[in-house]
């Protein structure tokens, strides 16, 4: 789907547990310049609703399991993360909604760029406007 | 205690759950080179057991909690971590062993380096000796 994509993770497993690295310009396609994660989310609640001029970012799942809505004007997707290993690339201009967070899922973020709120597009319909030229 | 510090993160809790945001050079002190995290450690492992030469840490538990052993040539000291608003900052040549990871809890480390092996100080002989100079 545009700007988005699944990244894979090396899993370094041992019987003492499980250790993923993920190393700017390396493992995701920036230089990381935040993380961010969130964590305590109740079973309705529903986060997100909202997509980036300019903002790259990866989102991990680091215990439970996530549901990810990701669309634009023309595709609509669903993708469930619930592995460490395995990352969601999200580039600009990509509308997205998390929902479904099982009790003690972590939600950990890679992202590009320093918080910017200029940098969001909150509003459906404005979203929508300012996408139209990508999506003919 | 020497090259560690208790960092403390903004909570944005809401009824859809917390998020804190850890921005580079502004919540840690260091450019974010690399992100790492360990999950899925059983109740009697034990990880670390070496120092760093140059690499600086933010250690943050995102669920459950963890001990971390921190400790130089002259002192020791053991800090539970079970708060993501809470961040361990471990500098250069802080001997470091990580323990008492509860079921599902999740260590989420920003570091400020690419790993390199040759950083590492692994043997507890070698790194006491490392560090002679520093401790008097």
């Amino acid at each position: 789907m545009y700007n988005c994509a699944l990244l894979k993770f090396k899993d370094i497993a041992s019987h003492d547990g499980h250790l993923s690295s993920i190393e700017e310009k390396i493992d995701v396609p920036f230089k990381i310049k935040r993380v961010y994660y969130i964590t305590g989310v109740g079973q309705e609640a529903e986060r997100g609703f909202h997509a980036h001029k300019k903002l790259q970012q990866v989102l991990i799942c680091l215990n439970g399991s996530i549901k990810i809505r990701i669309k634009n004007p023309i595709e609509e997707e669903t993708v469930q993360l619930n592995n460490p290993a395995t990352g969601l690339y999200i580039g600009p201009l990509v509308w997205h909604e998390m929902f479904d967070f099982t009790k003690e899922s972590v939600l950990l973020v890679v992202a590009s760029e320093h918080y910017a709120e200029e940098d969001y597009l909150r509003d459906y319909n404005h979203y929508l406007n300012e996408s139209k030229p990508f999506f003919g």
